[in-house]
């Protein structure tokens, strides 16, 4: 989308006056003022989020009507999107009507491809309600549902119109949630997000309130990124880092029935890629110890059993079993600095998930 | 996409060289190369139109491998899109493969909107069969499948890299399908497309091959518009002149049992719209008797009874249902040029459709 693509540059609203300038957004005023705008929360977030939402957003004019799914991965299905087409009709949307999504990233990734499709594109709001949503999956416009096991195998680069990342919501969330988080900020200190292992691991340890300064950090640094490349030909694969890994233990956990989040399993990830990033690139040692250390202050040690290293492995290359089978996980440089034309071999990444064994046992 | 949008200026070969043209591209090369193609037909194109694609540009190299659908309407939903997904990965299709849509208006929008989605995007080429496909439906980058009676509500505006449209497979099609396409290329006449009916009146009563001509015409036309306006903002509603009522008379005649084609469906649409036109905007009497003696001349009779007028307003007032209640046609002004922001009545309608009635009874 043309229009759509000017959009992104600047279209990330952060802190407590979020909404505020929302309101000043002429695009929002017209959509208000003909109560062309629908809500679209999961179960959890109509519960715990929407509320407040009412208070901060919506006082005067009264809450929009609501299309609520399903908290949980499963809804990332076509199931629900055709779903959404429905009740996006029967609630009477038309080409010029606003959905606003309220909720983590299975909300904005569900409701920002429904917004791509409905009547071929509609704008959309994102107002994430999880550290990973505000840091990582509401903005940057990929949106996406799962096709089977195939993740995010459907779905548009389609940017929201705004995202409003506002840091009372982040009191919403329970402790594991906020820990998951953690794991894409472990990235962003990774990969040069301007901020340090050491600032991430003070302000880790304190509340929620006091994460503000590294949400912007992150956000501009993401914004940065998908400016010069929004469909990932190339430099945006650096915010993958630790994800080639991360994902495959993060589904092979899951197949033995022992989940872990997505948090934790990138973090694992991370490790796993920053000793690649040693043994093969020549990154010090020394930035694989800090971090080595941040994950185990942070994280709860994986429950790796004698065959985890063979599932994983298997599910890194079911996952690319389309790819002629290279695996090209981001890797940093020996300067630190993050690349993405790496290539490395089924024993390359066995001994990256053995030092990770090692080091949490 | 911003890729996307560059590319659908010049993007539309036609003639029987426009397959040696794809060969030269070095986009398709590099697919051809790497086994990167993949085809998807209908269950009538991949008898009648496939074996003359493989003679065509398929020779040297071999058929790709091919995903068939049903044919018919009914496959624009998202079980359809579902399957395409499942069947792209098992046939291996990465973000560089290259889908190539061999059918007809049904296959150029289920096919460019599963490349629309399929892992974000992937690109695609457009072969169409049927004289509504090379000169309307496979150009211009309109993608979409039906939602329960909702035609079209979800897609994407997503360009092919090439359209090719050869003459030959107009011979594959039966006299009603030919016809049909006829009903598009009276719209483009009647809104300017730089041939005039008698033009038109000439070449249908002639072999397909003698419409080349005309097909260039509308597809240069088409461009036109669509370049300026890609995402119908404005401007590419002319391209609508005739459907806003033609619809509502193919869902209703489809609605009785007495289903007619989409072509002779738009004809008598143009008819009323162009009725329409003279009531309102005194547009001159001699156009519409002009268009009224090419739609006797070349379409059967639509089989009026009492109640189907009130039958066909039902349908134009269940497709606005969520617009505010305006029905807004294409008219033409008293110039004969199309213009979109015509307002019309229930009444008004209903005298289009007395007329149209009348002339053929």
């Amino acid at each position: 989308m043309m229009m759509n693509q000017e959009a992104y540059a600047s279209n990330i609203l952060t802190g407590t006056t979020c909404f505020g300038m929302l309101q000043d957004d002429p695009r929002w005023q017209v959509a208000a003022d003909r109560n062309d705008l629908i809500l679209l929360c999961d179960s959890n977030t109509e519960k715990l989020c929407l509320p407040l939402l009412r208070e901060l957003l919506f006082t005067d004019s009264g809450v929009p009507p609501c299309i609520t799914i399903q908290a949980g991965e499963e809804s990332k299905c076509f199931g629900t999107i055709e779903y959404l087409m429905r009740a996006l009709d029967q609630h009477g949307a038309t080409r010029n009507t606003i959905l606003v999504n309220l909720g983590g990233g299975v909300v904005s990734d569900i409701g920002g491809f429904a917004a791509s499709i409905f009547k071929r594109g509609i704008c959309y709001v994102n107002i994430p309600t999880t550290l990973i949503g505000q840091v990582d999956a509401a903005i940057g416009g990929k949106t996406g549902i799962n096709v089977g096991h195939a993740k995010n195998q459907a779905g548009t680069f389609y940017f929201p119109i705004r995202v409003c990342i506002h840091p009372l919501f982040l009191e919403t969330l329970p402790e594991t949630e906020l820990n998951s988080g953690l794991g894409e900020l472990f990235k962003y200190a990774m990969i040069g997000a301007s901020f340090s292992l050491k600032q991430l691991h003070t302000l880790a340890t304190n509340t929620p309130g006091a994460l503000n300064d590294i949400i912007s950090k992150c956000v501009q640094y993401k914004e940065f990124i998908v400016t010069k490349d929004p469909e990932e030909s190339g430099l945006r694969k650096v915010l993958n880092f630790g994800h080639t890994i991360g994902h495959a233990i993060e589904s092979s956990f899951l197949d033995m029935r022992l989940p872990v989040t997505h948090g934790a399993a990138v973090a694992a990830g991370i490790i796993a890629e920053t000793y690649l990033s040693c043994h093969l690139n020549d990154l010090s040692h020394q930035l694989l110890e800090e971090a080595t250390g941040f994950y185990l202050d942070h994280f709860q040690p994986l429950p790796f059993e004698g065959g985890t290293e063979a599932s994983v492995l298997g599910f890194i290359y079911q996952d690319k079993k389309n790819s002629k089978g290279a695996i090209n996980p981001v890797l940093l440089d020996k300067d630190g600095h993050p690349e993405w034309n790496s290539s490395v071999t089924a024993d390359d990444i066995l001994h990256g998930l053995r030092y990770l064994s090692s080091i949490t046992h």
